[in-house]
């Protein structure tokens, strides 16, 4: 086991920056590409990053260490930012995602989770029971995926630009 | 076909501050992990950009544009960083990359390259004839692919933590 409290914060409190550094006042194509019909541009995975900052970390974490008999978490609508963010730039969205994050962190950390607390558990609607510990790694893992996910989208925006190279970049595929 | 040298030049100037943004004063573990043998922790992605940054991009677009009848690219070694970088830190790298970034688009830009330099050529040591155009593509591509490995990287460093949301995923597969 990889996991603490000291290395997820050093991951959670880098993914505004690392968004902003990625992608404030980019040409829009690289904001606005996908990999085709149904998948996600940068924009609309920065959109999915805002609404789990204000539906689902933390909101879980309260429930997971709080006394209630029922720590059933709501289901996390994997599409909400198609509604929400309409008629919004990507500079919108970095400053509300930078904004949020930084509320979460400085919540959870006035929480001075320990040992015993990452063992305790939650009801996810999926697969039942999960330990603080295993939602707090995920949402690292998450915001890691996601990053990957922006720049795998973003490279393919290329794809067809880079001719015999695209033997040598897996990424493509 | 969405190349254009402007967008290109958007993305290559941002990859030294998201590098400094995921990785200065990180926690080590975060820096040296890896895939499993034989793979690459996030210090050597840095390490192979930074040999990419000296003896690839700028050299086979200065050989495509001169007047050399032989416009042979040499191969580029892959593993170098393995012996350059010993003893140096994270943060070493990320400012050593910086600054022969910062070197090689002063001078990209000072090149004015048009639509007719685009189409000129080079011999790949492996593929043959490739334009000018697919090189620069292939830079960008480069640079996103390699953010994306760092990501998958340090997001495979949590894989064992995650419990059942590993289903939900992908990228620890």
């Amino acid at each position: 086991m990889s996991f603490s409290i000291t290395k997820s914060i050093a991951i959670l409190e880098r993914t505004p920056n690392v968004l902003s550094s990625m992608l404030k006042n980019i040409p829009n194509d690289w904001v606005s590409c996908t990999e085709g019909p149904e998948t996600w541009s940068a924009f609309d995975v920065i959109g999915h990053l805002i609404h789990g900052e204000k539906t689902d970390w933390m909101r879980r974490t309260k429930i997971i260490l709080s006394d209630k008999t029922d720590k059933s978490f709501e289901a996390f609508d994997r599409f909400a930012q198609f509604k929400t963010n309409r008629g919004k730039s990507i500079n919108d969205l970095i400053i509300e995602f930078a904004r949020l994050r930084e509320t979460n962190l400085e919540e959870l950390k006035t929480l001075q989770i320990n040992e015993s607390d990452l063992k305790k558990t939650g009801n996810h609607p999926a697969f039942g029971p999960v330990s603080l510990k295993q939602l707090l790694a995920t949402w690292v893992a998450h915001d890691l995926s996601h990053i990957a996910q922006i720049s795998r989208v973003m490279a393919k925006h290329y794809r067809e630009d880079i001719g015999p190279f695209i033997q040598y970049l897996r990424i493509m595929n």
